[in-house]
């Protein structure tokens, strides 16, 4: 095969996997001229990549909109179930959120996002619904600081600056300096709290979950209702527990 | 473009899926060799596959091994959360599976397996971990035979026929006429129970979840340990349960 026909497989395959990508939670039917816009391709890249989708039974189209099959769900969901972090920790979840009453999950980080593997919901505190494969910027979040706390400084210092620092409440952090700040604490003390950065009413805590050889595998949170714990409450009755968890992982988890 | 560039650029996306889908469960790291024999492309097409996903982030290379990333579930998961349903089905699957003091879980059909889109789970009885994204064959399981129930019974047996048909434990049905014949009941019925032939010491009832417009979109089942129930106490136990729900998401589903 000649280096140009090689250049345009990987080309196509690349630019395949970004028009998939651009279906999201919150824009789950979009057009060819969405997908371009998205994308940046041209209308015909992206008609021809959306029609192969349709074509291996990928997604659906109206005639106007397309959107994704329960096939797709061969594709990520092949990465999350080949995980074996979300199994591990999902019998540690469940218990942990039925001791304290409240939702308990675990996350990684990827690019600026964390990504949500598993999940334990007591009653829903969010206005979003969360379940595994659901992001959220890392930069306002008690899983993402814990997991930016985990990286050499340069690198958290370049995932903040790379994140669209938007306030979510008046209470939302979203000077760098400021950020960077507060995960130099996190860093220090081992947790993270974030107090209604995400979303108004909501509060969580948020520790490291450590393999045996002592590397930050995945950050694990409890998230409640602000009026069923001030913060204090929140340390004083969550993290002890959460420690056990942390502590029982570390031997699961290599 | 041409029409040959085209079909090479819609044949190398499609490849590139198929190589995406042979990371499963069970088989989370894959050589050239793996994904040439899971595909029966060349060694040749199936190395260009896997280093265009470790190019654009999408997996890792050991030097022999490939997995995916954390990247990777931006593709399928998508799909995931940008479906309505799990966010739906989740509150109400929560509260089910607390009445009950079972697990509660919510498929959809895909070739011949079902899906779980969301699941609520109060301890585990199943030796192999359930979350959104697993996979279980549609012929033998509650969910399944619910779905296959509400095809057209050429469809259905379409789908049996293309289904290998495992003895998973001694009771599992394994002849297509027996099962067909299972599915009739179903149909009848409006429940499937199913007594220990995914796996033994296992039961479970399945109910369809029907849109307001009559559509059966998805299947909703409770799984339990066999020593907790017979199939009379499951049946007197929880479907008047299962219907609430049913009827309280006919509302909800459009």
């Amino acid at each position: 095969m000649s280096r140009d026909s090689t250049s345009d497989v990987v080309g196509a395959l690349a630019k395949g996997l970004r028009v998939l990508e651009c279906f999201r939670a919150d824009q789950p039917r979009l057009s060819i001229t969405d997908v371009a816009n998205a994308t940046g391709y041209d209308r015909a890249t992206a008609r021809r990549c959306l029609l192969t989708l349709v074509s291996q039974g990928y997604a659906t189209h109206d005639g106007k909109y397309f959107a994704l099959t329960a096939r797709a769900l061969r594709l990520g969901m092949g990465a999350l179930t080949a995980m074996p972090l979300p199994q591990i920790v999902q019998p540690w979840l469940d218990q942990l959120s039925q001791q304290v009453g409240h939702s308990a999950s675990v996350s990684i980080l990827d690019g600026t996002e964390i990504v949500y593997l598993a999940r334990a919901s007591q009653r829903r505190v969010m206005s979003i619904g969360l379940m595994p494969g659901s992001r959220l910027p890392a930069y306002c979040t008690s899983m993402g600081r814990v997991l930016l706390a985990a990286l050499p400084e340069a690198e958290a210092r370049g995932i903040i600056n790379a994140s669209e620092l938007r306030p979510r409440t008046p209470q939302t952090l979203t000077h760098p300096d400021a950020i960077m700040t507060r995960i130099a604490e996190v860093r220090r003390d081992g947790f993270a709290v974030i107090d209604q950065e995400v979303e108004m009413g909501l509060r969580s805590i948020a520790v490291p979950l450590e393999s045996q050889g002592g590397k930050v595998v995945a950050a694990m949170n409890l998230g409640m209702a602000a009026v069923h714990a001030s913060i204090d409450d929140m340390v004083a009755d969550c993290l002890p527990r959460m420690r056990v968890v942390q502590e029982g992982l570390r031997r699961e988890l290599t």
